[in-house]
């Protein structure tokens, strides 16, 4: 009997509501009311196996709807399509998707476009992983240099790396590969927590969060800023005497200021020294950023969750204008775009240091930060995962933090997969969470 | 009897979409069989003046349907609120929509969502010039330079132009407004024509609509590139001997290259005298176009279409990566966005040059042009607005072009306004048009 090849059936999406703003947590300076959302995207195939390819892309709240609907229009990319030909060669499934001829105008790779091609790549390598029986970060590191840049588009980033240096790159991290893997494995990568330090909360409860994040190991905090400069002294002033001088304490700003609010507000933190400063202004300002860069050192510059695509990375890179890229596992297209970015970090060697949170963030990048430590940068050395303590309770392999560290998910996948119980209970508007909330 | 406000009833938006890739008008190296599309945007009020407010987001095809879902998440922004409210401050109402606290993420300022306020803040100022009864670039020309700056948002602007460096230079175009508005009625804007060059059209209809633009008045041609090399200085050859020396020929690689490639590109085409070299690559790339731009001298550099915001544009100013900045109607956060754009290019002595053609793009940026060339530049020199020859007959008053000039348009409003039987016959899928090709 031939062989039948198995194909994609179904590009499922689901609109998934939680509504934070209820609380206060998740609130920033530029991010008042969020309700924290996932566009979220099932890939299922005929093949006997069941396995099902699980990743969302993140919202907060309002526009859920659009992202869904950019999701739905790359179903014809995927449905009907063979598995193992798609799965086999992800690289040429993302440049298919990011250089759609038609959907590119909506961009270029930028905003809800990119993030669905993210959320169908993303689902396609939890489908890939699972079927290896491999967590996701594992499979990556498996690879060879190869099959690496192989993942990797190119197009635009020749001026700042060929696809010879990050073959090169590559190959120089492979020797340590087993080793670090091990390592890995006994310690956990090391996290930083942001649950400390959101603008709305009181000062006693920040103090007492943040004391409380010191005694679980972290040894780094973030604390929100931006809305009011004599809050923000306080505030500092209190979370450092809380952390006492060992622990770093970040702080973000959320893309509030202009180039010269930036550094006067830094300026007046300095006392309390601040470690980086995140998106002090708008993320495309590759040049602004490195003016704020020049003016507030010793304090590190940091960005990367609002920031679009590789291009606008690589001018970070190029123009040296932060210390830290902070990469977001559902913002670009996926993690091929994200695989990319990181051998460019490591090529003009710059920490990566994830954006999390959310939905299901700290689930999904924790694997491309476990992976850049075993078989790209090769090292943890100034690189911490974001966390916040949200909303894990919906995913089927939370996130597990011991001692300040994420411990290595050994589930199969790429983490993204939520309790289908939540996403029937959160659907927006017709699920039951929402209807209850519509009927007061 | 006191007086009841009037409010907007309805925001409707309609997917239309033209079967444009059935012929190859359109053709570039990115775009090889664009539908060219509208998410169309109509303001309805209960004011007895009956007016409305029309305006569009282009697109090129698929995922028409999710640029017309973002316009529709705006409706709570303006459906309920009073209509003088709303028009009497569209500064306020721009950056409501801008800095709208959840949707931004899905940005933040690109994509679907930048462009579904630049639909819905265009129909705003297509209705506000309606009842005026001006057309809109009389409209913006006649505002006092304290309203025009009280358009723009500041914000991430300051290091590169000020609110009060923005009014000095309106202040000063001030006194010669008259004048060059008598000029303008008499003589007509410039333009260039974008007919002849498509990729598509064979080497004989290219010498054949070279020809024929130069004899209808048109001193700047452009040819489409960056799909092949040898074709390319073959038609560049075949364009130069068809009009002569006098006549500027542009060339447009819509993002084909990298940096390295774009500049051996054009190195090859130097020959025949490229007068600018149009999206070279990535519209992100402020560095990249910064390099191409030393390396092509004496060909200028130009973009814009694509460009997401203010930002970037801020950006390509202040490292002086481009000689032409290209505006486009439909790209950014609408009217007051492109304000801000006219105001830092002509603050950095940089001409703008607006793309055009689509669907109503020349119709709508026409105004921008002529409101820059009475109130803010002040000048006309090296300016042009691009001319393409398709789609004109489904507005309701299409451009006049005379002598290779835009004819000032007389009729009030915006330009954006679409024949109610065009929509009703494109539409998408449910138009005649559609379900009779559906059929087939």
């Amino acid at each position: 009997m031939p062989h039948t090849p198995t194909r994609f059936t179904a590009l499922e999406v689901h609109d998934v509501r939680f509504p934070t703003s209820e609380h206060l947590d998740g609130s920033d300076a530029m991010n008042p009311e969020p309700d924290y959302s996932a566009a979220y995207a099932v890939l299922r195939t005929d093949d006997p196996d069941g396995h099902e390819g699980h990743a969302l892309a993140f919202t907060t709240g309002r526009g859920n709807d659009v992202q869904a609907a950019a999701i739905r229009a790359l179903e014809p990319w995927v449905v009907g399509r063979r598995v193992e030909e798609v799965l086999g060669d992800l690289g040429a499934f993302s440049k298919e998707m990011v250089h759609e001829p038609q959907l590119r105008w909506l961009g270029p790779e930028k905003g809800v476009v990119q993030m669905a091609v993210g959320a169908v790549l993303n689902a396609a390598w939890d489908l890939r992983a699972k079927r290896a029986g491999q967590p996701l970060w594992r499979h990556l590191a498996h690879l060879d240099p190869e099959e690496v840049v192989d993942l990797v588009d190119f197009r635009w980033l020749t001026d700042a790396m060929t696809r010879a240096e990050a073959l090169a790159l590559l190959r120089r991290a492979q020797p340590g590969r087993a080793e670090r893997e091990a390592q890995l494995l006994e310690l956990g990568y090391p996290a930083y927590t942001t649950t400390p330090g959101w603008l709305g909360y009181s000062d006693d409860k920040l103090e007492r969060l943040a004391r409380e994040a010191v005694a679980d190991g972290f040894t780094q905090i973030k604390l929100k800023v931006g809305a009011d400069l004599t809050d923000d002294v306080r505030r500092m002033k209190v979370a450092r005497a809380a952390v006492g001088e060992d622990v770093r304490i970040a702080v973000d700003a959320n893309q509030r200021w202009d180039v010269g609010q930036a550094v006067a507000w830094m300026h007046a933190l300095a006392p309390y020294d601040p470690y980086w400063i995140e998106e002090p202004t708008s993320p495309d300002d590759v040049l602004g950023h490195a003016s704020i860069r020049r003016a507030v050192h010793p304090t590190k510059v940091a960005t990367g969750e609002h920031v679009a695509n590789r291009v606008v990375f690589k001018q970070l890179l190029q123009l040296g204008a932060v210390d830290v890229v902070q990469i977001d596992a559902a913002r670009v297209a996926g993690v091929n775009e994200n695989v990319a970015i990181l051998l460019m970090a490591a090529h003009h060697g710059v920490p990566v240091c994830p954006h999390a949170g959310g939905v299901g963030l700290c689930e999904m990048v924790q694997h491309l930060s476990m992976f850049d430590f075993v078989a790209v940068s090769g090292s943890w050395q100034d690189r911490v995962v974001e966390h916040v303590d949200h909303l894990h309770e919906h995913f089927v392999a939370p996130v597990r933090l011991e001692g300040g560290r994420y411990r290595a998910p050994l589930t199969p996948g790429g983490g993204g997969q939520m309790h289908a119980a939540s996403i029937a209970d959160f659907r927006f508007p017709d699920g039951p969470q929402w209807r209850a909330r519509a009927a007061r």
